[in-house]
């Protein structure tokens, strides 16, 4: 049997980094190509040390359609606004693509100008596009050419919400999400605001009411949910490398019960490998799944308003990136899918 | 002329600590005197080694009503459900406290009770006690004998709310509060939550509508605010060691604009020394408060739903603690307001 | 075939934790019980959320010689000064142990009562132990019915010199040792210095000249590296939670060039899995073996001195502790050596 | 009589804003003009938020000779290499200067440009620059026109074995220093050195043997030590923003006891304001001098090997560079010593 070939586009920031150890483990034996536009050539243990020995194909190749089109699957960790260029040559090469940018997932392309600020992607594969939310898309996941990989703070919020959305429990015009991510979210290229100095012993708020995220959660909310969603978010970065705790609140719906919402949860995720659904009241850290692909979600009642609050802690590199992105692939190629994936959070 | 005594109750915990380094400064040049029950005798710096060598009265003291009489006030750092029995003798004895524990902050004894599961104190000195909340009260807090120094997250809650309620701009009913605080807000007492390996790389959500300080702030928004408000209010464990950053969630009145907002605010502040406006949307970092006195305030208004997010941040043990505790003193005794207090920040 | 049985003694510790985590993962599937005299009946999730659902086996049971007497290894992860007394009655059994406490570490029992000042162990076992550095005592290990498994500095320190002390390349006598760790090796139990608020942003010396890990190694030095050495030692505390660099200096001994080290060094860990050594002057992070079983080995010399600086960093709960421990349990049982451990770092 | 006015050249980077913040609160209220070549027009709160509202001249300015010779000192903190050419027109204009970079500090120009690797500053000011030690060149700084401050390192280093070396009671050639920093000592600038996601949770070795500050050290132990000293000199990279803690390592000279060093010490200290001398063995952590100028000593006797460990903890923002550029100031200008310098670290 052939091996199976596995390129990664964009190797060298934080997620092409974690999809490659990854994929160094899996028990398919994938032979990985790592590409890089910008570092052709170079090792990837030049920049990435903690690579060094592990594997003898560790040189930085140039993106070349020729080489590309021997992949069984691509995975591009290029930034948004880029794959938008680059992955069409590709899909139009039959080349089955996971994309963990932003640029395939709105399947407006109106929207996608307006939040991104970019020119949308073609309609054809904005159109194709197969949103790689694991949980809720297997069907389509099997057979698409192009998953467009969810972005970190909208699986975490998506996989608390949408069971609550579904089932008609939860005002979906009352929804609020305050969202807050460690550093490594925010990519491996220098900015003032990942410096040490100024991350460090610091938390702050940004993007309110403007992430490029806001628009996917919508869509979602209404493709999957079936529900009309605007939802009021904001988002913080914490002093940490890893992880996202998002937490939301709604007006619950009339006559729906705190046992209601437990059950609704339980059940909607019981069969669900990386789903982990907690008792009401029960405090979540995000070490309690960092280094996993797992979700955790826990909720609050506040019985003097009738809100609820929802909450759940995913690592960002893994659940809301690259972690999901295996778990995709997975599901494409027919593994089993938790395949690679490692189980056990790495605590502490 | 006299020199001024002050003492310090629970001069072991973090807010007692950072309430000596104050005081130490103080242009009024204090003698300070250190009250520890269960450490008398020993002294501050072997717990406190970077005290060594700051004064030659550094000697814990064992409580007694006879020393502590001297004092011209007395700050208590005991922990809440202490100083509710420690203070009666010292208030029957005419001594100026201010306290630092939530003891005395409820006028509702019942409430105080539901929320802090303890007896309350004495209704004549919940009745006598005056909020502390330096910019609002500051007629009551120069004649009051017993200050109740507010909690650190109503502290930054009510700064920026109140404005905002006093003039009818945010319906009352509509708030959510998602606040978030350093390591150091959990004081110097050891538990699991407070281990290195647990608090470090992780955020973790504690408390959900469940937090003491909840009544506090409805009350103040009520006495102060004139607004009767039922809030939704979570809070999250930082991994840094100061800091609080709040963020609020209100449906704005009809009419509202968001220049109305940065008017009342800044209007509402202008003469304030430790209060810092900035304009709609300007991100907010903890560490530009860190090591000062200010809380900073900004807000951003979501278009499409009619939602004002507001936000500020603080330095817990500062505006949050000692610093408004010793503003509190200086209003008080009639000195400069600022006295004694940082006014830049840290940073990096 | 009968399924591969593992007890953990002493569980709730980070090496315990670390260890059930390698061992769900590891290939020969074993079965893995969990003993806590301390908290038997408690499921292990109570105090460890992340193993929330990892496992139909969390609960934690008394230890009993009945019920350990079925393991075919058992883990110790008690602490120094109780496996003393806790092993000798399963090793009476047949049991066969690997203990990662000091206490069967040093051959004198006298020397073992002047660093760690408690009663030493029983003869019997300290002589029948076998020293668990798996690079090097392989041969022992497979036959062992006792490992001591090394200490955490031990191994960063060993793992670097003992081949340039084996080949007669530094000065035994000239030896120093500046080593560093991070917060997870001080243990799961509360202390002032693990308080988050002592330990964040600081770094600190501690034991200097009094680390009971000072004979250990000395003893290695002696039996593995043939040299009588008495080194200088000295241990710092740095604020992360995983991670330990060992910076050891030298002189070197007439004739030795830079070349003779690095191809010493290379040479003799050249078919090892686990000891990545780099080239001179090469700087080196813990980051880049953190999640990993791996010792990366670097070293510089100052040549207007004729000293060498050697340096070496490991994952201190991975090769410092359970890491090892599973390298020696797979050498034991004739299993593949890596099995179980992970082989790539986990960055960022 | 006339204001003071000072002047910050390169007042972006850490050095620069920590020094603005330490004389807004100087007792003699000097007026503070903030340069910088490449930002003039700005204003400081742009990148600096922390800033806010601090003063009313906040504005960057242009560098002009004009314009700088108003001052009655001028503080440099441009980087190494720049100040070179920078500060020859302003010291031939008159004007007084300390300068924190590295080029005036090295008397030899060949030694300058040999660990530099740039061409070395005019031999005439070279002479002329009074090395800013505060504690042992005070006669000399009082009469300064040129102030080379210390580098960060060589701050804590020479502090701690000036007074061995001066009284004979260390070998100098057995010195070896082993150094440990935060990360604000690399600067504002960007790096993948200071990403946040590189330096948490990791300690690195760098600069091994190579490091510029070792000749500074040497000629200070040669003038000031009277000792020909050749040390060998680490340097690492801790996961905090501020603070250094260098551990040393020398032979004892016959004769010399453990009472000796003890008193050696505290005597030569003993009317310094910011030197504390620790008991023998007394560990210490850089928090207890954070945010403070102070340097604390301690040491331990290795009695096996006849080595001393001495050590010593500093803020490398305040004592290793601001603090002490400031205390220099002081002295200069004939102010109390401790004016605008803060007594009381900040803890936690």
């Amino acid at each position: 049997m052939a091996e199976l070939e596995i390129g990664i586009i964009g190797a060298t920031g934080f997620s092409g980094v974690e999809l490659y150890r990854l994929l160094c483990s899996h028990p398919e034996k994938p032979a990985v190509t790592l590409f890089s536009s910008s570092r052709d050539g170079q090792d990837i243990t030049e920049e990435y040390p903690h690579l060094k020995g592990i594997s003898t194909n560790s040189t930085l190749k140039k993106l070349s359609l020729e080489h590309i089109k021997r992949m069984d699957v691509v995975f591009s960790c290029a930034p948004s606004g880029v794959s938008r260029e680059l992955l069409p040559p590709l899909l139009e090469a039959g080349i089955r693509v996971i994309d963990l940018a932003g640029d395939y997932r709105l399947k407006d392309s109106a929207l996608y100008e307006k939040w991104y600020k970019k020119p949308a992607p073609p309609e054809r594969w904005l159109h194709e596009a197969v949103y790689g939310l694991s949980e809720y898309n297997r069907e389509s996941i099997k057979q698409a050419q192009l998953i467009a990989n969810p972005g970190c703070y909208p699986t975490a919020v998506q996989l608390a919400l949408l069971p609550l959305l579904k089932n008609n429990l939860i005002d979906p015009l009352s929804l609020i999400t305050d969202a807050k991510s460690g550093l490594s979210g925010a990519g491996a290229s220098l900015s003032k605001s990942s410096h040490y100095a100024n991350a460090n012993e610091s938390l702050s708020i940004y993007k309110m009411n403007a992430h490029q995220h806001i628009p996917e959660m919508e869509q979602s909310f209404a493709q999957i949910g079936k529900s009309e969603v605007i939802m009021t978010f904001s988002t913080h970065l914490v002093p940490m490398t890893r992880g996202i705790l998002a937490t939301m609140y709604a007006d619950l719906l009339p006559g729906v019960t705190t046992e209601i919402i437990y059950e609704t949860l339980q059940q909607h995720y019981e069969n669900e490998h990386f789903i982990r659904v907690h008792q009401e009241n029960t405090p979540l850290s995000t070490n309690q799944v960092s280094g996993s692909n797992y979700c955790d979600i826990s909720y609050s009642l506040d019985e003097r308003t009738g809100r609820l609050t929802v909450y759940s802690v995913i690592d960002n590199l893994l659940k809301g990136a690259a972690g999901q992105a295996l778990h995709n692939m997975n599901i494409m190629m027919g593994f089993n899918e938790t395949s690679g994936l490692p189980l056990i959070p790495q605590f502490p």
